[in-house]
């Protein structure tokens, strides 16, 4: 099943042409930012091969970019996998950074961190250069989407630590899927990296909204689909697949079979929308440069769709297969091989 | 000196007529609430007479929702008092709840606090009403104005722990008061007070965003004036007197007088740019629906400038001579009579 499921995209979208440059730059910060720790973990980081996901969802960045950009998806996603099933008191430590990290945004940019450990370091490096250049209307949206992710993400964490991560239900589990996937403020970044801005009124309008939830759901979806397998083998519940496995009392087969029909039809839902853009412009009056802002912002959402898809097929992070030190870890109940939240 | 001192300003606004009845319901909730502990406690609070400060700020507020709006004064404002001189460990805990403050309205209202204290039990009831109707955008610039304010306010407790309040310059401090003194939530609060939400692309413009500054350093400067005895009789430190005292080597007097043409400097600056909104229109294209809602958006702001500065001529909070268990407990260095920040 799962990691070679193949959907059907019509975008068809650009890769960096920084992406080996940036690669190397970025694989050399990650081991000076201490975000790993070990041989064992650097390995099981450099499969999952993050720079061809970050250069994938923000084709156009400029090669100094596209190296922050690799580096904030790197303390994202390591810090994804910090917790750790044996030890449900790591959850207090988890929401202890996760909190940091929300707060940072709201800081004037280089403050330093409040809770110091690499993520957080990491962090406070990342968005001084991620937030450059932007209007305080894209940083205010930028941390509230920022925000909302990490909260849930602490939620996640907490029902886990308490024994309840299956315990969803299929329109529970939807709608906190739509806040754990991370998706809206990985679309705002996508402003930062071409140097644009979404017109306000446009972020602002119910059609815009409802766009950028479908992506996150489609996304979301589709991820549960790909990482399925890993995440069985780390114990974790929180997946399309094993909600309605378990809510539909069917197989896993007919379980993953409902999972791609429900992102398809998020994903069609998505396109329908899409195509009444062009209303908005006249609703809104917007100019010629407005429009071109409106279909830019479209473009990093497809991008993200695309790229985040093309990346998940061939990524190590989800193959079913696994050995070495991090599949032990997984196995072990540990979230990953190293620990990133003490100093 | 201080809290006598008079501004001439050129608004006249309105006193809610719902006072006296939301009053004694606000009082009653905060008992229920455990927001007030003490019989010295609940005196003091009662001499500080909020419930004017809400009528005054957000004169247009429905009976019911003017209960809530004093409710959540009195759990910032007592929340504001929780740090202790005498107990410098005691900056960890208001860090702590802070950031709990900060994520409430990045959850999907009605959820249960994830720190547990009378302040932030108070928050989360307080959120799930006053975000009732509002939209996304306005959700989130809250959010960001809110967790911007708290975050600052934590970096305060933080300079004063380690003994450092008396030490920033006077640039430094005008730009920390900006921050500290919480006056952008306030704003955005006045149009959930009123149904109303000024357009997202006007929040967004320069001009409008000066004046929102503008308004903040008014009132924060005025807010030093009028709580000057105040801060003295608690030693803080952060008080526009105090620190053109120090700066500029002058007599108290002279750094009342500097810091009374200050204000009006800023106030002056505000009013000039009040008068450039009408070229936004034009600029922005707004039909008269919009232009309505943006009328409404500055009137937010002159109850706010309005009805702080005539609240805080009278208020017992600001009284210089002043006897009874509160400034005993001020004088030996505690922020309160009650500790809110335990269950």
């Amino acid at each position: 099943m799962p990691q070679d499921v193949k959907f059907d995209l019509p975008f068809d979208t650009p890769i960096s042409e920084h992406l080996e440059h940036a690669r190397a730059r970025h694989l050399r910060w990650v081991w000076d930012r201490r975000l790993v720790r070990s041989q064992a973990g650097f390995e099981e980081y450099v499969s999952w091969d993050l720079p061809q996901a970050a250069a994938r969802t923000y084709p156009h960045a400029s090669a100094e970019d596209m190296v922050v950009l690799m580096n904030w998806f790197s303390l994202a996603f390591l810090f994804d996998d910090q917790f750790d099933a044996s030890r449900p008191d790591r959850a207090d430590r988890i929401a202890d950074v996760a909190r940091e990290l929300i707060v940072t945004p709201l800081r004037p940019a280089g403050s330093t961190p409040r809770v110091d450990c690499p993520i957080t370091m990491a962090w406070a490096e990342v968005w001084a250069h991620l937030s450059e250049g932007m209007s305080l209307a894209w940083r205010t949206r930028f941390a509230a989407s920022w925000g909302r992710f990490l909260v849930a993400h602490t939620e996640e964490v907490d029902l886990a630590a308490r024994g309840l991560a299956g315990t969803l239900g299929l329109e529970e589990y939807t709608e906190f899927r739509r806040r754990t996937v991370g998706i809206h403020h990985s679309i705002d970044a996508g402003e930062r990296s071409r140097g644009f801005e979404v017109p306000a009124q446009v972020q602002a309008h119910p059609l815009m909204i409802r766009m950028r939830d479908l992506a996150a759901d489609t996304i979301g979806f589709m991820n549960d689909i790909h990482s399925f397998e890993r995440e069985k083998r780390r114990g974790d519940g929180h997946n399309l697949i094993a909600v309605l496995h378990r809510e539909n009392r069917c197989t896993w087969e007919e379980a993953a079979d409902e999972a791609f029909r429900m992102t398809t039809e998020c994903l069609n839902q998505y396109l329908e929308l899409e195509a009444q853009v062009p209303q908005m412009y006249d609703e809104l009056g917007l100019d010629e440069d407005e429009r071109d802002r409106v279909r830019m912002g479209i473009e990093a959402i497809q991008h993200w769709i695309n790229g985040n898809y093309e990346w998940a097929l061939t990524s190590g992070r989800y193959a079913a297969d696994k050995q070495g030190p991090a599949s032990a870890a997984e196995l072990a109940g540990r979230g990953s091989v190293d620990d990133l939240l003490t100093v």
